[in-house]
């Protein structure tokens, strides 16, 4: 039984270093949306399967982990059986993100909650994924939302207060890229798609990074649903073909430029106009307010969710592959939980994406000058005497901790120097009766 | 749709006023823990089905909630139906408490770690109860642990820090009620009983303060497996009943008190004195150690888990029916994931327990001498000037909130206020050009 005893498969212990390093960043962010007015909130990790199951979740649905239902017997496992449905047997599930959650909890508390509700939810979520690099089974998620209010006003604070926490962890290379659906979905008009397909068409789109404009058009043209509309195939390949080198070269959000990627047909186009001006609106908005990021304009952004409805964002950085947060405007969400229509935005950092990116070192101006204290003991040292001593020692903020002193103490002192222990006392037996005898050494001396 | 849409039966949602009190008490227990050397780490909230229902874990393992394995066919759904097992559809489970997952991680990650290994750990775990008031399926544990420390000083480091954190919290009405596993059982051993009921009859003592002591003594009466044990029984009866006016007094951590409440015979048992005399070293230590709490001895105090070997502890706080932390020794417990005994003792605060004793008002001095802002801003103001005018109140530690002016802000400012925001600013669109006039007024004073 010794053998191979490890943590759930793509589920993660966090040791000391680790997990003080996560809560550090997580605290920091934290501190920055409390300060641009964010409420925390907390669901519970679990909800039940009909909200999971709602169709908002997209493909996250298909990755939940379902909770058998206590007190299953004979019958309702012989009829799960017949019917060939485990879901049957399962009345709850862990939930995949937190927006499903965040909307329940906006229909649960409507009566307690402000009409404009600022929230800020962090948390871990689940997917039955396959593990690799980079992805996990449980990770944290970090959203930022904002319910009530229609206006851009939710988008400037959400980036505004998102850049600021990126800024605060150091991340100032990151970029903002916008983007609105109403802009895809006037450019698939414009091709000349029926509305029917914008959807699918849109999931296709959304492959561009990974696959390229060429793999794009080859999946749109192998779509049986698209037989007969090769002409509109063919004019979004030249929208894709055109975009390529001005997105790679980041298109500034400038009326003129914006309107130069578009068809010319969009021109005229009221719902893209009113796209567009709501996008130069936010950016100004997030510059003045004093977002240190830089933002730029990517049409051929789409965010893989079907909920957005209007403006999308993602917050690029150049030492990720991926994008490392995301967002956007979702006015019909939580009108399904709730029977009446909320408009809402919200902001999610990609913590697993970031938390590799941080240097807390260079953050952490001063924390440094604080002395924690290795008590090196000999291992005649009585025990409660032992305690006592270390008790002298404890001041707020400071840690201090006992180690009995090995033969040879080189690696223990190591391992302490790196959890951010600084100091070490090698106690011997007389300095329990005069502790004042006892010297504090620098650890990086030994 | 819109009726009736809560959480999860038994679980809670947390709105902001709530999920901050608790993260601020939860900030305060990581802060002392960590002074006092202890390592927080985390373990995934999943673990496999076969280390849930290792034993280990008493009653709670009856109480897990079962994941779901995926891609379930119907062939294993038949198998299932036909042996009435529902657990043959489950690979992992919810942890139903820390301890389980600790040893787990112990054995994983024991290479990684110091040979003496303090931990903390504060998470959520989930079983399956009947809800009620004080009672939930998804709530708190927050335990520290000293893994490799055979000794009494894993006991007086806990306990000193789980002083040190109760008193932080201002909870300095505790008493920690001392025992020994090894009193309990030389008691049963002197009154007649054979080892191999030791522990049915603990499990009966263990409902004393519920059922009191002729509940306990006709439950042994009616326990078959007791019969021809009449005289044991009286003898304990006799035991009880002498201890009940002295544990209710409170009995003094001193030898003399301690052995007078024991059958005469136990005057010379071996282990009973041994662990008379390490309870008598422990509370010294920890009075030495400058813990702020009393401590008493209980030999009525027996702890359900089924794994404790030696010391046993309680904390008790006079406004709280049940305990509010506890612990032990429990030596044998890692070593049946890791092949290998490794000694071990935890301390865990009952955080669902305290969380509403604790008065964080008392605690917080000076905190409310921070302005925190509601910019409270008329229909007309601009967003984007909005959100530059709440930029220029920004500073670290700070929140600043806008909201939109209702027609009788009255309601919105109460709430506010309650949320500690401390100052509230009327902005009309003329202090959007010049934000110098705006004036900042106390928000008591609305």
């Amino acid at each position: 039984m010794a053998t191979q005893i490890s943590s759930p498969r793509g589920m993660r212990d966090f040791l000391p270093a680790d997990k003080r390093r996560r809560e550090r960043i997580l605290a920091m962010i934290r501190e920055v949306y409390a300060e641009h007015g964010f409420d925390e909130i907390e669901t519970p990790v679990v909800e039940e399967q009909a909200r999971l199951h709602s169709g908002m979740g997209g493909d996250n649905e298909k990755l939940s982990y379902a909770i058998m239902r206590r007190g299953l017997d004979q019958d309702a496992l012989t009829q799960a059986a017949e019917h060939g449905d485990p879901l049957e047997l399962s009345d709850l599930g862990l939930r995949f993100d937190l927006t499903v959650p965040l909307a329940r909890f906006i229909a649960s508390n409507r009566g307690s909650l402000p009409a404009v509700f600022r929230s800020l939810q962090i948390g871990p979520v689940w997917r039955a994924e396959r593990p690799q690099k980079g992805r996990y089974r449980q990770f944290v998620q970090c959203d930022v939302d904002i319910s009530g209010e229609p206006g851009p006003l939710a988008e400037i604070e959400l980036l505004t207060a998102g850049a600021a926490a990126l800024v605060r962890l150091g991340l100032e290379a990151c970029t903002f890229r916008l983007n609105d659906r109403r802009i895809l979905t006037g450019v698939l008009e414009a091709a000349g798609f029926p509305a029917e397909f914008f959807g699918a068409i849109l999931i296709e789109v959304d492959k561009l990074d990974k696959i390229g404009a060429d793999g794009v058009i080859s999946g749109l043209r192998a779509d049986e649903r698209l037989a007969g509309h090769g002409p509109a195939i063919d004019q979004l390949a030249d929208a894709l073909a055109a975009w390529a080198p001005a997105v790679a070269a980041g298109v500034a959000l400038e009326r003129d430029a914006m309107l130069a990627l578009l068809p010319g047909a969009l021109g005229e186009h009221e719902g893209v106009l009113e796209a567009v001006d709501s996008l130069l609106y936010i950016a100004n908005g997030v510059q003045a307010a004093g977002a240190k990021l830089p933002l730029v304009f990517d049409p051929t952004l789409v965010r893989g969710m079907g909920y957005y409805t209007g403006t999308i964002v993602e917050a690029a950085h150049p030492e990720s592959g991926s994008s490392v947060g995301g967002g956007g405007r979702y006015d019909g969400m939580i009108g399904r939980f709730l029977g009446q229509d909320v408009p809402a935005a919200g902001f999610s950092i990609g913590f697993e994406r970031i938390v590799d990116l941080v240097d807390l070192d260079a953050l952490d101006g001063g924390s440094g000058e604080r002395r924690h204290l290795v008590l090196l003991a000999d291992k005649r040292c009585d025990p409660a005497q032992l305690a006592a001593l270390k008790a002298r020692f404890l001041e707020p903020g400071r840690r201090v901790r006992i180690e009995k002193r090995p033969k040879n103490p080189k690696t223990l002192l190591t391992q302490l120097a790196e959890q951010g222990y600084t100091h070490v006392a090698h106690v011997r037996e007389e300095h329990l009766e005069q502790p004042e005898t006892l010297e504090l050494v620098p650890l990086s001396g030994n």
